[in-house]
């Protein structure tokens, strides 16, 4: 028989990054009833199915209005068609509209989600051995998935670390930091935001040691009560220092898979870097599936190119739900027992415990307690143990929420009292 | 301003491999007018929009018939899904109705096109420098760039070198021979097919070296009129030997970007090589739009998961053309003066001449005689002159193919014949 080892497979596939997905997917399946705080998939309030036919006809009409007779509009839909996508001058206006960013719809590559696009940018500036990514920390597990498939070394910024002095620090080891990847709004998992200040000083210091910044924005579009959005990296760079990624999938329609990366760099003297990334991505996906393109088009023509008007209800949604986990904690656990964040947007609520929290707490939760959260352990590299997981409000209910609470609240507490101790008082 | 350099970035970027294919879509947009013999895309006749609404409902109503309500319909259509896919079932129902190929539907991930099963299988295989992939050449050039983009030297396996000698010579290097890459029925670019006898043996030459077949099969189902189907290599395996990568891209629909890999190898103990091409999926595309596998499903039901059903019309119209560029090459060069393969199906005609065939004499194709096709030399390593070019039968009408023969022929006989000196009888 042709079978194989693990070990004769690439590295990436006992990576921890890799198998931590995993891990996770496979909890939450093994316990289907345990409510879940771990997933971070957008509400399912909204969906319809008539929709996905709505969108499908506005592509279409839109692009009879554009001049293309019935063959074109039939092949622009169902053929294989340009690498860098099909709705680039779409994309395009709604970062306008929405973002205040304004780039040429050349710039644009339409990518299989976010995560295509992490995976081009990555393996186009992965040049050699000496090339690492610096990486905000904790940090986004699809990101230091994309790099280790395609062999590039993720050097953990702490959140306290000053970035220059590790952008030094490795190349003093003879390495070369190529870029900084960064979620500044509302980010996964940290639920923090950076304030304007920091933003600039950000791509001072990118312009300084000339490294590039990779941008990550999904959940920029869903402010918490309160709170205003800010300008992204990209909105504020005049020196084309920043790669922009894109997702529709908490804004437009996940099953769509669409996202785009912005990549206005210059390369050499005549191209740009996402003429370079579409090269690549050629010969990864061939192109974004024009179907799904034809869905996100659609969306986007019937909110007149603008996802924040999309979204309005999806956010109102958000933000109540936000609401209800920080208040929550607030109504049981009154006496500093436990910390959380308190997020200006987004999904995520970091609680902090005075026990390590790994995967082993996390099955005894789904088990024993039937409530799913994420350990904050899968998002740092190296085995320390981590006193913290991460609460994601988007796929709940309120009454949900509720009863999660309740749950985690029991587990907390059990963790804290050796068994057979008094009570805390709740 | 952050810009850069080609030499800062990834080396497939520079690879003949990945430019060729930029090259030639370069060529076909800057001469719209020219009739193309060169695109290997499906015929557009049967296109219809209703299709898409149809095989959409079809899908949800098959989802309810399994026992989904409603908010599971949607969620299935909408949401993130298995990295794996949503419709393995019906994958496997269509392998064993269409190719008598019987395999557990865990054993299938739907991938973004069959492009992105080869770099899911490449980058899996791909364990360390020493790791090298055989493929028969000429080769298709999506393998190739697939190999590029996980640092995987390509050895060619010349069609009439003895396989044997070549995986002994590459082991005699130190080099570790994963697989041969081979596409059995019609291939691209060479038109050719492997007899019975050749399939059974190449499964016996890899049992005996112990290498695993990577086997590509996208225009199987189109036999020339008089020419029957031949079992896949994956029918005949036995002994999990062969990795079977499918597309939808020929038989379903391009713009869905739907393919499939079946990898039934075991792992381990326990796991199958499909779980591990799975957890790399989770960091290049996270899942294959559900949206789009609802199409190749609804496609699937519509037919009874026969693709060959589905098909009858098209394989009839690239029968009709492939015969009417074989017989028209005969009409027109009647005397030897060239020569070209008569395929026993698919989209490929390959034509041999007395002179080089370069980028340079396509562009004066383009130029000066409107008609496009592919130079060989595309799909072979190293920079020997290749006397051959590349004629695709799939995306034209009989009368375009009459107009591009003489376009060709026209092209071929100037170059024959010195400018100025007497006329071939044609």
């Amino acid at each position: 028989m042709a079978d194989l080892e693990l070990t004769d497979l690439h590295g990436s596939l006992t990576d921890r990054a890799l198998n931590s997905m995993n891990f996770l997917n496979e909890v939450s399946h093994h316990y289907p009833d345990a409510i879940s705080l771990a997933a971070g998939r957008p509400t399912e309030e909204f969906f319809a199915l008539e929709d996905l036919h709505r969108y499908l006809d506005l592509f279409a009409q839109y692009l009879r209005d554009q001049g293309y007779d019935e063959p074109a509009v039939r092949r622009t839909i169902f053929q294989y068609g340009r690498t860098k996508g099909i709705i680039q001058d779409l994309v395009a206006r709604n970062l306008a509209v929405d973002e205040d960013i304004h780039v040429d719809p050349e710039a644009i590559v339409v990518t299989v989600g976010c995560q295509e696009a992490m995976v081009l940018t990555l393996r186009a500036l992965r040049a050699g051995p000496a090339d690492v990514l610096l990486a905000i920390s904790p940090t986004y597990v699809g990101i230091t998935g994309a790099a280790r498939l395609v062999d590039l070394p993720v050097v953990p910024v702490g959140e306290d670390d000053d970035l220059v002095a590790v952008v030094k620090a490795v190349r003093a080891d003879g390495l070369r930091p190529r870029a900084c990847y960064v979620m500044p709004d509302f980010a996964n998992p940290s639920g923090l935001s950076m304030d304007l200040d920091g933003r600039r000083r950000l791509l001072e210091i990118a312009a300084a040691e000339d490294i590039l910044l990779i941008e990550d924005n999904p959940y920029g579009l869903f402010p918490a009560d309160g709170h205003d959005r800010r300008p992204t990296l990209k909105a504020l760079d005049t020196e084309r220092r920043v790669v922009y990624l894109g997702s529709f999938a908490k804004t437009g329609l996940p099953g769509a898979r669409v996202g785009y990366v912005v990549a206005d760099q210059t390369v050499g003297t005549t191209g740009l870097l996402a003429d370079e990334l579409s090269k690549l991505k050629s010969m990864l996906t061939v192109n974004t599936s024009p179907v799904a393109q034809a869905m996100i088009g659609g969306k986007l023509l019937a909110n007149d190119y603008s996802l924040v008007a999309a979204n309005r209800r999806e956010r109102e949604v958000y933000a109540a739900n936000l609401r209800a986990i920080t208040d929550g904690l607030a109504a049981r656990f009154p006496h500093g027992e436990i910390s959380w964040t308190v997020p200006a947007g987004g999904f995520f609520v970091v609680v902090t415990v005075p026990f390590p929290v790994d995967d082993v707490l996390l099955e005894k939760s789904a088990h024993e307690y039937g409530v799913l959260w994420t350990p904050m352990s899968h998002f740092y590299d190296g085995d320390a143990p981590i006193h913290a997981l991460r609460l994601s409000c988007s796929a709940v209910t309120l009454a949900q929420i509720d009863a999660a609470l309740n749950r985690l609240t029991a587990l907390i507490v059990d963790q804290l009292v050796p068994s057979g101790g008094p009570e805390l008082d709740l």
